[in-house]
């Protein structure tokens, strides 16, 4: 493999470049094939939140989704990191309440949502935000139900050793072909496991779950459905995820992990790509992945143009004043033959 | 010049590496010889807030210090970017009187402040921050005194064709030996003039400044003694320049910059140091700087022991659980003779 250039998101301030982000990517096919990368793409590092979609299958799999009735919206929600807003606080709600569980169940800790007129709400109101505001509050919610179903006692949910996490470490493994006893562990932010993995297989996971889509398989195609309709709940107003599934309008399913994770699913190409930002800077993660889908000519000059303020973010200073932008300077490589 | 060995700081997630922030540094001396480096010592950013002791210089080299009665506590100030307690609002509030002109003359804009009793005390009384909490507000009250001094209308003095700013930039040109014109120029986030210039340039800033410091100049020995005396003003409590200034007891100085720049002079050594995440992460400073001097024997192991919290932040999560840390991975090489 040839040595791979440079794939940055630059930082400018005026005409200097102020700050560089390094990003590494894997471009797979669902045959396991490398089709392009840039940096390193075996990097270990986290899943994190990009592995939702992969977590959320076993509700539908193991039975949870019909017999609770859940809905796609909900579904959506529990593939998501939601902005805490009022509507995704409501969703979360109904959730818990299909699974005969309480906020007071959820393992997650709480943390003051990132949508800003629920944020006011309860500022102005002198109220202290809820674990059901965590952004993973969804997740959690459905991996209590997963335990309903599956006649599992939902305590201790979270914990490493709950058949919960058990299952989930079984998902994970299964779509990115990496054995579950390879798959490096530690505690995520809301408090379950996530899972460390080459990022090759990151990008393996989504490429095969987009294949499955593609061929109609109900579990992919339902979590598909579920995500690429309702992309409000799997992020948020005005965040990457929820705005590029929007416009790309059921072509690929997108999902942000913590510290500069991304993974897209193409069902059309059964391409899957998994992106880290190397320092972890959540600022650099939508110039990346739309320089990355644009370099790969997977969305089209007309959807790039629509997200142009994710591509390229203008970042202002305490006066309001336009200081610089972050844009994408993006160098796939391609594996020699 | 030998390629660079990989500086870095490491962010861990249980027992894996999750995300890494590089390191450029230069260690230069008072005869701009190059003595140690990471990465590319010649690289070109912006040395932001880290400028702040040269920017005071002219306070005491033009006369505003001694006209106007400036206290070392209210010059430390200006050479801080400090976190807005109700301690340093008082300080700033000080000489914006001595300099006869108003918290509305300030030219910065609003944020909440850093202080946590502070931002405490706004949200209680329902109080929006002013622009006398923006962590520069020390640098711009003493931007007025210097225009009052020098019988230039302080009207505008953020502007670059003002004669302040002119002044900031001969003075960075001074120290830097770096001519005015070579200098880049730019938007700062409180709304005055930054200057780009290669890490070396900063670096030599620092070691020249030392220099005069050890052989008594005054203006360097006046601001000197204003941040090793009062370092809370310099940033604050808890807070790495204020802390290292503190447990180094008079032997170094040492200022922050935004998007991941710090410098440190030590008169004794004649030395100064510049570094730059390459991403700007401000979380990978302190542990960058730490183990940089660490690495050239300028802390002992006892004050790095003692700064230990900051070398190796603990990452929590959401339920309060340990889950990771930052630490330094710190390779400086030497020059080829």
């Amino acid at each position: 493999m040839s040595e791979a250039a440079e794939c940055l998101v630059e930082v400018t301030r005026g005409a200097v470049v102020e700050s560089r982000h390094r990003v590494h990517a894997a471009v797979v096919d669902a045959d396991g094939r490398l089709r392009a990368y840039a940096g390193d793409p075996d990097l270990v590092t986290f899943f994190r939140s990009a592995a939702k979609p992969l977590q959320a299958l076993p509700l539908v799999e193991d039975g949870a989704y019909d017999r609770y009735g859940l809905s796609l919206e909900e579904l959506a929600l529990c593939c998501g990191s939601h902005s805490g807003s009022a509507e995704h606080v409501r969703v979360a709600t109904r959730i818990l309440e299909k699974a005969a569980v309480t906020t007071e169940d959820l393992a997650c800790g709480a943390h003051a949502p990132g949508d800003s007129a629920e944020r006011r709400r309860l500022e102005e109101a002198r109220l202290e935000p809820g674990r059901v505001h965590n952004n993973c509050s969804g997740k959690h919610a459905g991996m209590m139900m997963l335990a309903r179903a599956r006649g599992w006692e939902p305590a201790d949910y979270h914990r490493p050793e709950h058949p919960v996490q058990q299952r989930m470490l079984s998902e994970v493994a299964r779509w990115s072909q990496v054995p579950s006893e390879a798959i490096g562990v530690a505690t995520d932010g809301c408090g379950v496991v996530c899972f460390a993995l080459p990022l090759r297989h990151m990008a393996l996971s989504f490429a095969g779950l987009a294949a499955a889509v593609r061929a109609g398989d109900r579990g992919p195609a339902t979590v598909f459905e579920a995500m690429t309709t309702y992309p409000t709940m799997v992020a948020g107003e005005g965040r990457i995820c929820t705005e590029l599934m929007r416009q790309a309008a059921g072509r690929l399913f997108a999902k942000v992990g913590a510290e500069g994770v991304y993974c897209v699913g193409v069902p059309g190409a059964e391409l899957g790509i998994a992106l880290k930002v190397e320092d972890g800077a959540a600022r650099a993660v939508a110039p990346a992945i739309l320089g990355i889908l644009r370099e790969l000519d997977l969305i089209s000059e007309d959807d790039f143009g629509a997200l142009h303020d994710h591509a390229y973010p203008e970042l202002r200073n305490t006066r309001g004043e336009p200081v610089g932008q972050l844009r994408p300077a993006i160098a796939l490589q391609v594996p020699d033959a």
